[in-house]
């Protein structure tokens, strides 16, 4: 199937962090790409990728970086698709990537989630992408529903917790 | 014409910051509703505005909030529609806000632009709708072609101001 | 017994730091309840959990949260209990999460202690309760007399600590 | 009337932050008293203070103080009523303060609201009483419903301002 | 002359910024060119601005940058040619750009002066440039020498002050 | 008379807030001399002032400065006199010269005071001199014992505030 | 031996960070005496601490502390001795307790050294008694020149390690 | 042969962070010394090292330190050769050393690379030398092109590895 996510990351060590949108989207069953691109070692091919993503069918870019974040804003700048940042943690609790990544000049804006938010990132993905595509719209609203039952079976295990202590 | 868009604010203090998204949206022709809800004065409004939205046509929402931000993430609690957030410079340069509206949890984020970047949470929201409507794509790639013409125009200044020097 | 003090988690991932609240409110011989509720989860139980509260006999909620860390004020905002809040280490040393619970806007405040602070939560809330309950008054004073015991038993080990060295 | 609310303060600079926890305070209708006293310049006072503040009817102290803010845990030292903290800006946007006054050791905790939140200070304290007060609780419940109206004619202003687009 | 020094600037708006920059190089008698470009909105003039400055005959690059400050390390992707990036202050006193120039990924090096430092990047770029320019090596003793003397006079001055006061 | 205390900084654009050291030790009578070196503008004038202080007589040396704050470290390292920083606000709010300041490595302290701390430098400076000077020590004691009476003062004046309002 | 200085801590958990303090201490033969005080359990403890230290021969008080760290202050305010701070490493890598002990309001200073700077604190007592104690004087001399030697010999090391590379 | 850089660095401590500027300068084939220096401990040394290093034929200094990091600054007070700073981690991440590096007044410029950023460093002044050594910079160039075929393997891993799952 061809691809409508694109994920990018620097390097192949941000791997452990983008999996987690990788393993979100395969549930959501939407096909997606993976490249390791640097807006500071392949920027020409960087910017190629980003002119051309759309062309090829490409919906949203997922693009993770840390330190002096360049690659989600330089992507940015090449595409109209919309570009979702994940600072991934490096120093300053990966402080220095969020605000390299999220503090865009007015007219090219990054999407950006928390740190090491790789899998908020594919949601978000899914969530732009549902805007035309209703069974996705489903998926999604099938997914959220869970989050809530996990919950509630914590509340459970807590109910069990509390029995332990004398005064309750 | 119905909104698309819903802009969504803690006060009237607010105003001369998200007038930014206006006046983008204006600009790229796109319909949208302004309402001030807040997470913290009026929780069941807020709910069910974002409960219902998706039904009333609403395609992307953006909530701007500053200090203790919760507004963006409870917002995305309750829908499956993508939010945006604009952290509102207050205190610590807006950083409060900023941590408050990116740092959510696994299942629900929320797509988070720089401090009182209204104006990009606005082209945020077209890049998104732009996915499935051509003419808007269109709409925006001709407004980032300006960005450029616009920085041309800059450098022309420049040119001018730099023969002031007398070693060049 | 019938709790007094409700204590509120975003998951069970928090146990291990608001554990200290229970023991606390145990040794004070305090009722109280433990849930898990989440501002992103289950919005909807979050505010009818605060709406019923004081009517359920509740005096005090105790809510820990970290990241964005929306739920104690959440809760703040459909109860007129005093609402305490746990800031739970995350990020930037829980810096996130405590400008998430502190900063809370005009009219609606969040009681906010230390980072993992649940153990001082629980003791400020027995001083709430004890304003109204002179046996939970006197237990207090009883516990803070022996903070007093603790730290003059550390001045007798440091005594003997000293005499280790030569020109003492 | 004998006070039930006891606000101490530095110096009398930090009067125009304070204040606002006396307007709120006078509008519940409930007695305060008003103190300046200061961790560093009169110990013994502030000591004597917090020893006998319950003996004299006092239910909850207020205490605002900036920079390196010792007043509010100091007081909480030596007394078993609710103490509640105000950060009073100074550096870093009232960082120091904050972390001064909120990061108390176990045994004494004290209840931190938001930088120059004197007015949360106050509201805060009367829900603490409002635990043994049913009319002070009813008074706090309207209060917290004003909030809602106030933002609902934010929300009919935002109405009328919207209308002056053209795509809306 | 040919320009040896290449400033570029985001925008025209960090010209009061980067002014300082210009007389310190027409000081130096260095020739130097000005630019406007933008990491964000013309990349490809970037990049090829970057590859082919070395074959224009200029020996440094300059770059100032606010918020998301992407250009001087883009810039130094395609060049080997020393590019020192000036953080420009705009949220958080300038740390952002800061964090965003300095924190470069290991090959891509940018020299960081510090927040709205253009005077220091261009005697910085005078320092590179005097490494194999015997008389530029002479100015810049010259000038060095002058700090020194600026300092001494202020001294002076001081010495006048001093006296106003009784016990000396 | 011969001077005891020797205050440096940077440049005279210092003096606003170093003078604050001149008045305190007027009124405690201590003869101090003033003057303006530069770890980076004047090295070898700051390692001489350092090395010859002690035998001139001097017993305290305060030393302000801002930014990437080197100076009383750098004086420091050539005396076994106690040295005296004053971090001066600048960028970060003075939290980048705060951090030069006190940092220094083992086995070359500089006593730090707080931001833009002048005033409290020459108080430190005479409570050090106090130690083998019993006319300063009663001088300070004094000074301490008007700190007190200030802020009873102020208490009169809230105390004359708090009859405005109608609940007291 | 009678104790000129006094170290205090907030708890036996900083020994080991207050121990540097009493080996330098040693190593310059000056007699120390080492109590557990806490500014927040035993506040009137404290206060006698301060007010009495004086008459009891002590000199100078080192107080290390962290968190919300009042104890240097409270110190402080109580005595005309020199009393020096440590901020001992918690939160924020100790930046809470920095805060917490330097920021001190004008007229009660705290010399306050770096994080869990206890052996630079020890020196720097050593630095001001030695004032008014000329043999303390010569062997703080002694103890500065082997820190010169110490990095002579590293010097040494690096010249033997640095032959390992080819191209020196 | 001749070092044409010389490293400096406070404590041997650094050399684990400081070696990757050896490996560097040995690959790109530059003579270096290495040296230990400290501005705290042997400032003198330092002064004379700084103001002789270039009639040693010395071209550019690269200088770490840690904490308070004066030893860059101090260095480049002495010299008009270009001083390359690095901030090597010990509190806040490093910002310590930082901030105590890159804010230099104006005059005295350090080029600061990233924290621990020693082989960036290397590269840095590998960059300045080959303004007037066509070999080296031709290195440089084969040197950069390197990085740009280490990232388009680590896309062939990624390309692999996506095949793993199903949607794709």
């Amino acid at each position: 199937m061809k691809p409508l996510v694109s994920i990018i990351m620097g390097s192949t060590s941000d791997l452990p962090v983008m999996e987690k949108a990788f393993k979100l989207l395969d549930e959501m069953q939407v096909p997606f790409e993976v490249n390791a691109l640097s807006a500071h070692r392949t920027p020409d091919a960087v910017e190629e990728f980003a002119r051309t993503a759309k062309d090829r069918g490409i919906k949203v870019i997922i693009a993770g970086a840390g330190m002096a974040a360049a690659l989600p804003g330089v992507i940015a700048a090449s595409t109209t698709l919309p570009v979702i940042g994940v600072p991934i943690k490096g120093m300053l609790d990966g402080l220095d990537a969020m605000l390299s990544i999220i503090q865009m000049p007015p007219g090219i804006p990054v999407a950006t989630v928390g740190v090491n938010g790789a899998q908020n990132a594919a949601i978000l993905a899914c969530e732009m992408m549902a805007l035309a595509d209703q069974e996705l719209a489903q998926r999604l609203a099938v997914y959220k529903g869970n989050l809530r039952i996990k919950i509630e079976k914590a509340n459970e295990e807590l109910a069990a917790i509390k029995y332990q202590f004398k005064t309750n």
